[in-house]
């Protein structure tokens, strides 16, 4: 951690969490953790590193996040990115600028929902700076390694012909957010605690994200934005259009019943809502057994064909369109 | 850049981003820059990595500092992590969490003053993340690299029989903020630039960092603080004394003056002040002829001895002590 100017209470909050990131021994690879001017660790081939910063207030809220949660979102948000290269996880750095509101023991709730995620994901938090700032804003950056960089996949790989797919179920953390915001739904208790939590501690894929990357998947990326958003972005660096069939789409289980209360489609929860950090990627046809097989356990849903051309088609077999002029958000 | 959650503006600031930094053709170890999940880079063997931040109003003022400025003193506070470490500089990752207020024109400005000094050290700004936020906190991850662990140098090293050295001249980065707030002192012109330029612009001394770490450094760390704070967190880690003839502190030219039109001992603004970026560190007896000529023309300063017990001295030949109770951060 730096000691750049840090007034008591950051010294006292830093000492804090020193002391929750040294409950786990250090990894092997780890050469110098928190306390030298810089974190030492033995590296991989080649580095995966990606910068992610939530504020409160934009992109969380502590009305509707614990601290803890807020600390698995930033983290978890940030290890999607490595998820989505299929890189090994490492380590991540991070930077918390706190207001005096918050206080310290909330401080290292939060920390220690970061630290939480981490252990269970075997990240290291190998360095960080706390500073006092008028609101939270909270950056992580993450360190992955590979072994080499065409075992990576990247966002610009799609090639006309490939296969569409995507990890797991997709609205649950727009429906959680509707949730949390006070809309009324009618759901059996497990689904609307699973939706809440969907929002509130997303999950990265690492492990799935690995299988895929070198089991064929031709380009990958984390669904942050949400589909239209995200598709869009990897149809563009690929130089190739990517058509989704609305129909396909894996939804959560109760995502239908909160779009309803919404006065919603489900499908654009599922496209614009954004925050399920799932993973979307492509491959050739042929590789479509392995990769199942791959993903073990895991859910993939094969959800549209890349083509020729540029750009994101969104199609339904019933013909109806979805409405995605001027979509937020959620 | 990622794409989280980016209003128009951000998109179109991230976009100058990236035609400014795409400005220097990429270097051989980048295989991915901005625009993916994550940067891919060829990695060292031991990866050398800092996370530092800096929030507008508290680390630096708007008021004093250009956006050019800001990014240049953001950057340069991280690189010169590296730098006390003896680490090659490597790759930065770079958050801005900015205002409306402040607008693209100059968010874009401050890049600028970051991508400057990026070039001129040899370091890649290799990603980053832009978002909205009420004031101006800007987060660099610094990753330097090098071939072994023993090649640097920490805060750990130091012992009893030690020199104790420090690069550059003292002092300089708090006189120039005081002349910044307002303090009249009879200074040639040329002396009170140069005063302010080291308190807006600190230069991280990464060469002779890596030239102090390889030969015969024992421990090394940066003057972020001052070294009143500096040689104590280097004398803590080392389970040493370090002890310091305040007589023989190299003060940077004019910081005689502003002290006095202060009313404050110049050596109190070498000691306490903080922000010069200079290095201090440690090193046997026998390696001082080595040490001063791997420095080559820079400038190295003998200050004092590491000796057996704890804590810091700081010792004048006239017996006059200095005021350190309630020091502040100038």
């Amino acid at each position: 951690m730096s000691a750049q100017s840090e007034p008591r209470g950051e010294r006292e909050l830093i000492a804090a969490i020193a002391r929750r990131l040294g409950r786990r021994p250090p990894p092997d690879g780890l050469v110098r953790g928190p306390g030298d001017d810089a974190a030492v660790t033995r590296a991989g081939k080649f580095a995966v590193t990606s910068i992610d910063t939530v504020v409160e207030g934009v992109h969380l809220s502590l009305a509707t996040h614990s601290p803890a949660d807020a600390g698995h979102k930033a983290l978890g948000a940030a290890l999607s990115d490595l998820a989505a290269m299929g890189a090994w996880c490492g380590e991540a750095y991070v930077s918390l600028a706190v207001p005096p509101a918050l206080g310290p023991a909330r401080a290292l709730e939060l920390v220690e929902g970061m630290a939480d995620l981490a252990d269970r994901t075997g990240a290291t938090i190998a360095g960080g700076d706390v500073v006092s700032a008028s609101e939270l804003v909270v950056t992580v950056t993450v360190v992955g390694w590979a072994d080499s960089a065409e075992a990576l996949a990247y966002r610009d790989g799609a090639r006309a012909g490939d296969l569409v797919g995507v990890t797991g179920q997709l609205g649950g953390s727009a429906a959680g957010l509707l949730l949390l915001q006070g809309l009324e739904a009618t759901l059996p208790r497990a689904t609307r605690d699973a939706l809440l939590e969907r929002h509130r501690r997303p999950e990265p894929r690492l492990a799935l994200g690995r299988a895929l990357a070198t089991t064929g998947a031709s380009a990958m990326i984390d669904v942050s934005d949400g589909i239209a958003t995200d598709a869009r972005h990897l149809a563009d660096a690929s130089g190739v259009a990517v058509a989704v069939e609305l129909d396909t789409l894996p939804l959560d289980d109760g995502v239908a019943e909160v779009a309803e209360a919404a006065d919603r489609d489900p499908a654009q929860l599922a496209v614009t809502g954004g925050e399920d950090y799932e993973l979307l990627f492509t491959a050739p046809p042929e590789c479509r057994s392995d990769l199942e097989r791959a993903a073990g356990g895991s859910r993939l849903t094969w959800i549209g064909r890349v083509t020729s051309g540029g750009g994101l088609v969104l199609r339904s077999g019933d013909g109806r369109s979805l409405d995605l002029s001027g979509f937020e958000h959620l």
